[in-house]
């Protein structure tokens, strides 16, 4: 794995006055820049450390094929069952697909990736194979971190749980579950199952909850019980938990406090079409709260472009951030919040922190939240790995 | 005003396999193309109609100002009193400032729009002016319709009335209105006096309704009453709605049967923090609906671009829409949506329509919605407007 030395030249870090970063061996340092180190000029513009995509879907994008019209139907099982027929019938190389989407990823300005993959009696651990492949291939430009996740059910797929062992001895990092009650219609069992996995291999939890209302609330009470019993706090990541944005505060409030208590981190990509958590409200009451693409362009739907820092701008509209300092939320879901939810060690910009960055040209902090602007030039562990929005090419 | 004589050659007009469009003095046209007519290729792009911004504020945008520190309370007033207020102390021109935003539309292939320009008793028809200096300076390049708006409310702030008269008589073309139980305390009042208006100087109305719930349920009876009285179908529309984003269908299905047996147009942002009309339901009863950007980058929020393609995307994004069929729909809204609300006439691609149109690389019309790709080419009347997305120089 490559660590650089670069001093990258005036640069506004995190927005404040014109100054300069240097890393070496892949680490920000302090002190004065060695002769003849390699220099890159800011530009005067923001830099941000490396931006976070805490929850994607690599080996499943369509990105590079010609496109797919979609004419699936309304439910959630329609897009499942959609999705693992299309996949008989579509061109899609787990390592190929996932590859170009990490490369657009980086060249927005992530440099650490969390990606669910499927596992399932239908594919098996084809998909785990092919990203795990792309994570060798693109190591010294974004690291990359595997949920082994049972799209298709767990209990309702005999089969799928060994499967997931398999996946986890190949080097998956995290245990993926999904909808306990709406999909696998069983959430004692599901639940006992995915955490019995993650205490057995002493790995973390990231579960897929779409279930609405009172329903979702109950899997989320179960999954809070089985964080406590197993000592998990600080494993565990709940994705969507769009049952934390039904109104009733009653509900909600206990519900929050007990995560925070927990400190299970809650993943929100700030949909616009559902109800989802109030990332003020969790924030305020300390839950550690990130964001991700989910899928990008794949027979699910057909939106997205693997940019956090869009993503950061949608978290803005949807949580009707308008104020400078309520934009800071949203930046900080995007860059700190994904870090401490995914566990991610010396991250940030200051000494002795991993050399991620990416530079943005704002005039604020908040205007990048609120405008995104493109063309942004990216750096892993002191190595330029994106110039002015074109990553640098692939390996391969 | 220029009339321009072009041959866009290999597009692909909604689609549609590859050709050309002949435009003759500013009208699609059809027969053969005389020799020695100015030719743009169009290299195989999807040709749409110019789109319409349907509802935007020109005379208020902070773009090209430095960055605007937003400390703004949370309430609608608080905004409206702030923006008052900053408007003192902000070097905000109404002429420069509109023609800033215009061009910016017209680089993401807006040819049409329409702009409500405040009117109150603090800076009178200023903003009238200024958005009229813009629209003649740039007659040949964009089409703008100028709503006089009393963003301040009308009859809480006596002398209000009589600057609306003039905006009307200086050359805006339509009646505004803001919340008439919400902001001015008396609906009936509000309500009589801009109909009465448009009734008077033989105008539409276009009027801002933010009010939720059964408020905003009762303004708009209050509406519908007065266009059907008035004999106004047709000429009103209602901007934003948030009532018919509340739950109730019983409240929600015999408004929306009465707005399209009145023939009132909804403008919908498709805000995602806000309860909002469902343009799938609307369309389906036929009920009329365009889109705007609204406020761009000003002092009630930081947001925007202007790119009513992007809008396209939210709309798809807050409404869910996923299969190509459905982004149909989020395509007429920013197109003959927009067109149909605003009364525009020979909008399209058909021969004998304006020769306004918009090319997209995309490969096919669901893409040019979901992913919404930059780099336009617009053409107004038969002249090319701007390039892979760089507005021509602005004549001033």
């Amino acid at each position: 794995m490559t660590m650089g030395d670069l001093l990258v030249r005036n640069v506004r870090t995190l927005g404040a006055t014109s100054g300069d970063i240097l890393i070496r061996a892949g680490r920000i340092a302090d002190g004065a820049a060695p002769d003849g180190i390699a220099v890159l000029d800011g530009g005067s513009r923001i830099a941000l450390p490396g931006l976070v995509e805490a929850h994607t879907h690599l080996d499943k994008t369509l990105l590079g094929l010609p496109w797919y019209r979609n004419e699936v139907g309304p439910r959630l099982i329609d897009r499942i069952d959609n999705e693992r027929s299309a996949r008989k019938t579509l061109p899609i190389d787990p390592l190929v697909q996932s590859a170009r989407q990490a490369m657009l990823s980086v060249s927005h300005g992530s440099t650490f990736i969390r990606s669910h993959v499927d596992v399932d009696t239908d594919c098996g651990v084809a998909g785990i194979e092919g990203v795990l492949a792309t994570r060798a291939a693109l190591a010294d430009i974004v690291d990359i971190d595997l949920v082994a996740f049972p799209q298709s059910g767990l209990l309702v797929r005999p089969g799928t749980v060994a499967l997931l062992e398999q996946a986890l001895r190949m080097g998956a990092e995290t245990v993926g579950g999904l909808d306990p009650c709406a999909i696998d219609r069983d959430p004692k069992g599901h639940l006992d199952t995915i955490f019995g996995l993650a205490d057995r291999f002493g790995r973390g939890v990231d579960i897929h909850l779409h279930e609405p209302g009172e329903m979702g609330a109950f899997s989320m009470e179960l999954i809070i019980e089985r964080t406590r019993a197993l000592g998990m706090q600080g494993r565990v990541v709940i994705s969507h938990a769009f049952c934390l944005g039904m109104p009733d505060a009653g509900v909600v409030d206990p519900l929050i406090a007990a995560l925070a208590e927990a400190r299970i981190a809650i993943m929100t990509t700030a949909s616009a079409s559902r109800p989802v958590p109030s990332v003020p409200r969790l924030m305020q009451a300390g839950v550690v709260v990130c964001a991700g693409s989910d899928g990008i362009r794949d027979t699910w739907g057909p939106y997205g472009n693997a940019d956090m820092l869009e993503r950061a701008t949608m978290i803005g509209l949807r949580n009707n951030l308008r104020r400078d300092d309520e934009l800071m939320l949203a930046l900080a879901v995007v860059t700190s919040g994904g870090a401490r939810a995914l566990g991610l060690h010396d991250y940030g910009l200051a000494p002795g922190c991993i050399g991620d960055l990416v530079l943005v040209e704002a005039e604020t902090l908040a205007e990048a939240v609120a405008q995104h602007p493109g063309r942004r030039t990216v750096v892993k562990r002191g190595v330029v790995v994106a110039r002015d929005g074109v990553p640098l090419p692939a390996p391969f």
